[in-house]
């Protein structure tokens, strides 16, 4: 259910970036219960003029590893859980060399009729109880 | 109103981009009302390893066809309308060869004030009521 | 706490694409209270084809020139104050050249507690209170 979005400055191999999806993912899956097989991430690289970051915003030392992750999810979750989560997708990234200085996480919650995963169908919705 | 983005792995034409935009937007002229012109799309190709996508959650097989599309749009919509949304941009999308199992959907909705399509005005919002 | 995606026709230099940036960037600080440190933002050039635009919806007469704005940010900001944010930007970005026809911007409002701006905590969230 979560569509993530990842943006990084250019400079990684694709395995680094695959290694960033993986740990972002596994921080959903053990702190928020996003099913293991639920994983759709849209990963870009971008020139370094074209992601624009504060290097000091609220005293946080950022560098050009920053790696802005965007996470649409359904709604739900509690503060403590959110918590977890930034807490987990840091960690993960620290094991991978990131600095948790330059791990920043947005969160855009939507309803859970949100969702189609295929077949035209709303795959998180009560079934139709109309005549189909 | 709605803003949608399309993201794709790499191999289409432009032309069938451009068809995979007018379909999706033909859906929602079609199924929850939204005016014909008012059609905004950032349609992007990536490689392969910057889409990431698991071919079989909830049992549906996807490919490297696949569709992910996100709306954002005036939130108000019926559950029935969605599902309506949903079938709709998978038969569409089925005109054009793609599987049914490589549409995805995602739908953020926000206040109808919170959009301006030009001119600096809040497009949507009732007229201001205060001296201007 | 905003992030800003920003998307545009391709053809405009860096520096031009950067003085987009600081322009909707300072009408943030100016109108809706945004920290000025609080800068985040992903500028992406487009294809002509991948970026679609409807010229006319809305009697607005839109061209490649077309600016299109999407704010993540906290929820809270009344009616008023977004009033005041997208006159803001069509100003600062005409002092660029930008005609206030093809400045296009959607907001996306969040909780206050779904932000982290690195070091794995929610930035914005009341502080814990069971012990740590």
């Amino acid at each position: 259910m979560p569509l993530v979005r990842i943006d990084l400055v250019r400079g990684r191999t694709a395995g680094a970036r695959r290694a960033l999806g993986d740990a972002v993912h596994r921080a959903l899956v053990e702190t928020i219960g996003v099913p293991p097989l639920d994983r759709f991430q849209v990963i870009r690289e971008h020139e370094r003029n074209e992601l624009v970051y504060d290097p000091a915003y609220l005293g946080i030392e950022r560098g050009d590893g920053i790696v802005i992750i965007q996470v649409t999810l359904s709604s739900g979750r509690t503060l403590e859980q959110k918590r977890a989560l930034y807490r987990r997708i840091a960690g993960n990234l620290a094991e991978l060399g990131v600095r948790a200085e330059d791990v920043w996480i947005n969160l855009v919650e939507v309803a859970r009729e949100n969702w189609s995963f295929g077949l035209g169908e709303a795959s998180y919705a009560p079934a139709e109880k109309a005549a189909a």
